[in-house]
Order: structure tokens, then C-alpha cells, then sequence
């Protein structure tokens, strides 16, 4: 069905991109799904790894399909900047450029600019900026946003919204979440006029720590309508609790048949928190930047690998985990290579933390289907609070 | 037959270790052949992609294998510097160490010692030096080259060898010539009183430039026995056609039946020119250092991947090459990697130098097989002479 999608008619194209929710958990608001998208299917609760220029840091495409990853996010700002999303445009779009042929999320750049561009200045046209590699000048509008990832050819790409510090003021998470909306609308609009095109559209829930806030939010954008909803402004610095809160709260004001999408987070702990708590999608850079660090993660905890215990340790880094890399090395060979400042370090530290994601992910979604996601979140808060 | 070999008595270890010729050149010196050891059999001429560290770097041994590598090149004198040879001993050995099942060359640490430590001196006993790493008092003596390399458990080891900077007087290189050859003789008594070793053993030709001293290095070499010969101290700033005429020279006065190895040497042009002169294995660092400089290799030349005029080019590195990544990334996907600095970028680009390394390595066999590797070789220099 979906392999005929080119003969659709463009009003019909949209229909590629489809969610199912395939069961939902008793005890908690846990669920698991399915999403269909031009580029394949992947089942939920999902992680993305992050390939933020178009490559996941230290790994080939064939690497994350062995470790069973099925859907990876890449970053819009980075690839506008460098090489120019007319230039992968021109190569094929952005699965042809980078050789993933599974499905690709793209935020909109919204955060990035937020976090890395220099002088910064918003108004609700858009949002002024400098580059933060060469200083060049550059306004980005919703419809760029939209553009930009048009041309890169995501799966799934996200409205651009305006992002805040933490903390923020009730009337500057106010504005902020204002303007939010009215891009995603504009964002919904510009590529609704697009003729043909199959990418879904998420809406971003903004309104800092603020129930009143985020529910308005919630409401305008259902109204504008989405593919999917992501939860964004998290994990900028408030407290965790605080974080699982507003999450608990938005939660009963999204639509039950679009994926939830919880941006920028987190620990393995916080994607089952999360799970439980009705997110069905994440993404998050601290698998494979602590694995450059080298720290990683067992079922123990994490792991600082250059510790001097590990000089003639003959154990894998987890003796319960399937990845390739504890199938055939020695801690002891890990701390080597990270000490030497091998990229072989950065590369085998990386199949590891992102096996133990996708590994954590499964493990949550055979919970959920067998009806024990109940247990597996017990354990995990057992384990926590030791 | 080689399986068998843990119930040989100990006197018949070595005989793990065989060589065979299989083809002689009628216009050149350019012979093919076959080396077998205890972990597998390779076919010469052989580049070995070097591993010093104890990873070859960016690859995994599985990428090596996939590009056909048949055998490695690790350093004795990092490795024991770090992680330390006991070390790797209790770990199962270097091949157990760093899950490479094939054979490994290693070198006894002469060279490094030279060109990387601090504070060297050499006497008729050992040399006496600091550690790069971490200035640490160090005597490495032939007898202790042998016994790292024999807690290591490579399959070919090398003897330690006294290395002169270019250029060099006569009478300079004769007391490090002679002083070569009393330490290889030391590391043959020494390998040859361990019982139930199966290690070979390689003599190193030394002697500079000079023709006499080179001569008698070899015959005295020849005298004491190894399984294989190596010419070393070269390619260590003497120009070009001065190395070609050493081992023009020197060539005749190898036995023909035992390997000949052409220590850190060199550009693809230099492997054509040297197997025209009867080498048959050798090791560069050119391939994988510069592919993490963006340099790489194609049948017109290399190419400077950073170069603007790649910025939007589809096609692979080299057309005609059949690498995984010429069969998948274009130039442009490369460029863009390497801008980015990217991880990714190594080790994309160490795949390509490499195999087209081993490629080459494979046409000069073939071209020797179906005698045509004149015709290689006079293609190889009219391109040069372009």
C-alpha cells in the first residue's frame, strides 16, 4: 500500500504518514504504536539517535540499522549552514546525501538558533541570526523552515518555534508561546500550498513550567491540526520532577491517535518516566556524547571507562548486554583505545550507549505488550533510589 | 596441517611459519607468493595496514576483513608503553586483545624508539629512553624486544635494530649496521631458547646507503637464519630513486625462498616499483593518515576532498573503485564530513585509502599471475612521468 504512495494524488499524500496505537498500557498511560512513513515503519516508544550534520557522530548507516535503530533525527540549522539544503536538494535530498534509506526527523531549527547562533533577535516575522560558524547573516522565517526541510526530504519535520531560557517569566513564556502558535500555523499553511508533497508536520507544544500556558498551546495547535505533537522547551535546566510534571499535565490534552513526540530528553531512566507517562517518541545527544566521553552506560549505571579498574578487566562493558562491541571486547581494550585517543574509541563506545537505548526502547515496548510495563517502571524507581 | 600445529614437538614449531613462491616475473624481479602462520594464510606482494596502537585506526576489524585485509602491522613500543605487554598477555594476546583473528606483524619498537622517545642512548647493550607519553626511564634490550613481542603473540615478529637518522656517514652506519646485527643475533638465541614458540622471526638489513655495509648486513643475517628479511632505514628522507637503487641492490642478496619486507614504504607508485624489485610485504601509515587529512586516493592521482570544486559533486571518489564507499557516498557527502569534522570522515575515508591499497596490492598479483606485470608497471611510470 504505501510502496504506491508516488501515484497518489497530492491531496492524498499526506496519507503516507500514518500512526496506529496498538495497545495501551493499564496501569499507567503507557503506550506502544506504530508509525508509517515514506521511508519505512518504526514502532513506538521510540529513540532517534541524533545526526545532527547529517551523521551520526562516529557511525556508519549500516552500524545503526545493526544495533536496530529505525528512525534518526538530523538537524536542520546545522545542514542550512553547511553544506546548504539546496546543495542535498540537489544530491537526492538528505537520505540519498548521508545513505539512510529509513525514516529521518528534522527539528526546524528553532532550538538551535536558540542555542548556538550568536545575536539572536526575534520578532514574530522570525528570527534574525548569526551564524555560529562563520558569522554570516541570516533571517529564518516559518517558511524557510518549512523550505529548508522540504528540500531536505524528512520524513517527519517540526514547525520552527520561538525557544526561552530557563526560567522564564509568565508574560515572556506567554509571548514566546504566542508566537509559537502563529508560526506553527504559518508553517502548517506553507506547506499545505506545497503541491505533492509527503512529509508529516509536528506541532510544538511551548509554555515553559506553566499549565495555563501549555495547555492554550496545546488546544491552538490541535486546532491547527498536526500529524503529531512533540512536547518542546524541556530539559533546558528545570528541575527533573518539574520536567515529568509537565509532561503528566499536557499528556490528557493531546489527540490518543498522533504520536507524542518529548524533545531533547534524556536519561535511559527518563524515557521510561516519560513512557509511562504517555510519550511515545525522544531523542536525545547523551548516548553518543557520553559515549565520546567515555562514559557508558550497563544496567548497573554508567561506567567512566579510563578508571584505572578497568586497566586488566577481561568483562565486557555490561556481561548482560548483546551489543557487537560487548560480544567481542574487554573493558580493558575500551579504556585502551580511549586512553590512546583512538576514533575507534569514539565508535565502538558509541554502537554500545546507542545499543543500549534502542535496547532499553525494545525492552519497554515487550513490557508494554506483555502487560508488565507496570513492573519494569517499578524496578527501574527501586533501582533509582538506592 | 597448520591446525595441528599446538601438538608438534617444540623444535618443529616454526614450521607453522612457510612460504611459498608461486610465481616468478620473467621481466621483472616481481614474484608472487604465499605466506602461512599460525593465524591464517596471506598472498604476497602484501600491504599490511598498520594497527599501532593496537587498532588500525578508525576501522574496525570487521571493516578490515570486509576490505581485504589479510594481515596487520601493530607497534611494540606503544604497546608497551600502554597498555603494557603483561597486560595484553593476560588478556588473551594481542589478537584476543583487539579482536583481530588474522596474522599480525609486529615490529620490535627499533624505529619508534628513534623517531618518537626522548632522550635516547644507545649502547651495545640496549638503548636507554624516555617515553613520549609520559617521560618514564626505559632499557629496551634484543632480549626484551623478543619478549614483548612474545606476550603480545604476533605472528611475525621483528628484531630490534638500531636506527640511524639520513644522512648518515660510512663509518656512522657501520658501528649502527654492526650493532644491528649482534642484537639480532641476541633475538634469535633469545626467541629460540623459549620453548614452544611459534613466532617467526625477521632480520633487518640496515646500512644506510652504502652498498658494502648493506651487503654484509645481509649475508651475516643470512648466516644466523631467519624466516624472513626486512630492509629497514629507509624511506626515512634519502630521495626516492636512491631507495629504489637500494633495494635493487640489496635484492640479490636475499635468499629467494624467505619473504622479503620493505619497511614503511610508501606511495602506491613506490609498492609497483619495489615488487618490480622482488619485495613482497609491506606497511605505510600513508593510506590511513592521510584519509583523516581529507587525501585520497583515486587511479588519477589523490584527491583534496576539502576543495571547493567537490561541494555539490555526486559522483564517488573514483568511479572505477569498488569500495563501500565509493559505492555509496558522493564527493560532495565527503567534503561535507570532512568541513564538519565529523568522525565519520576518518573513518569513510581510511575504508577508501585502504582498499585501494589492498586493491592495488591485488592487481599486482593478478598482472604477476597472468605475466603482464610489466605492462603494469610501465603504465604505472608513463602516468608518473605525465
Amino acid at each position: 500500500m504505501l510502496a504506491t504512495y508516488a501515484f497518489l494524488p497530492p491531496n492524498l499524500m499526506r496519507e503516507s504518514f500514518q500512526f496506529e496505537v496498538l495497545q495501551t498500557d493499564g496501569a499507567t498511560r503507557a503506550r506502544r504504536g506504530r508509525v508509517h512513513t515514506p521511508h519505512g515503519v518504526f514502532e513506538t516508544p521510540a529513540f532517534m539517535p541524533v545526526g545532527t550534520q547529517a551523521a551520526v557522530k562516529a557511525m556508519m548507516p549500516e552500524q545503526l540499522l545493526d544495533i536496530g535503530a529505525k528512525i534518526i533525527l538530523s538537524n536542520s540549522y546545522h545542514l542550512f549552514l553547511r553544506p546548504g539544503h539546496e546543495v542535498i536538494k540537489q544530491l537526492g535530498g538528505l537520505h540519498n546525501f548521508m545513505g539512510w534509506e529509513g525514516p529521518i526527523l528534522t527539528d526546524s531549527g528553532g532550538f538551535q538558533v536558540f542555542s548556538l547562533s550568536n545575536l539572536r533577535k526575534v520578532d514574530n516575522d522570525g528570527v534574525r541570526f548569526r551564524s555560529h560558524l562563520n558569522g554570516d547573516l541570516f533571517f529564518l522565517t516559518p517558511e524557510l523552515a518549512v523550505d529548508i526541510q522540504s528540500a531536505l526530504g524528512s520524513d517527519i519535520m517540526m514547525v520552527l518555534d520561538d525557544c526561552l531560557a530557563h526560567p522564564a517569566s509568565h508574560s515572556d513564556a506567554r509571548i514566546s508561546m504566542k508566537r509559537s502558535l502563529e508560526w506553527a500555523a504559518r508553517c502548517r499553511s506553507h506547506l499545505d500550498a506545497k503541491p505533492e508533497h509527503s512529509q508529516a508536520l509536528f506541532g510544538i507544544v511551548q509554555g515553559a513550567i506553566f499549565k495555563d500556558l501549555r495547555e492554550e498551546s496545546a488546544a491552538n495547535l490541535i486546532e491547527t491540526g498536526f500529524e503529531g505533537y512533540a512536547i518542546g522547551g524541556l530539559g533546558v535546566g528545570e528541575p527533573i520532577p518539574k520536567m515529568y510534571e509537565v509532561v503528566e499535565r499536557i499528556e490528557p490534552f493531546l489527540p490518543v491517535d498522533r504520536p507524542r513526540y518529548l524533545m531533547g530528553v534524556g536519561t535511559p531512566h527518563d524515557l521510561i518516566e516519560c513512557v509511562s507517562r504517555g510519550m511515545d517518541m525522544f531523542d536525545c545527544v547523551i548516548p553518543t556524547r557520553h559515549a565520546r566521553n567515555g562514559s557508558l552506560f550497563t544496567r548497573d549505571g554508567h561506567i567512566v571507562i579510563r578508571h584505572a579498574q578497568f586497566k586488566d578487566d577481561p568483562e565486557p562493558i555490561d556481561t548482560d548486554c548483546g551489543c557487537p562491541v560487548c560480544r567481542k571486547y574487554s573493558r580493558a581494550y575500551l579504556r585502551h583505545l580511549f586512553l590512546s585517543k583512538e576514533i575507534l574509541s569514539s565508535v565502538l563506545n558509541t554502537v554500545h550507549n546507542l545499543f543500549f537505548y534502542l535496547d532499553t526502547m525494545r525492552k519497554i515496548r515487550h513490557f508494554i505488550e506483555f502487560e508488565r510495563f507496570n513492573e519494569l517502571l517499578t524496578v527501574a524507581r527501586s533501582f533509582r533510589a538506592q
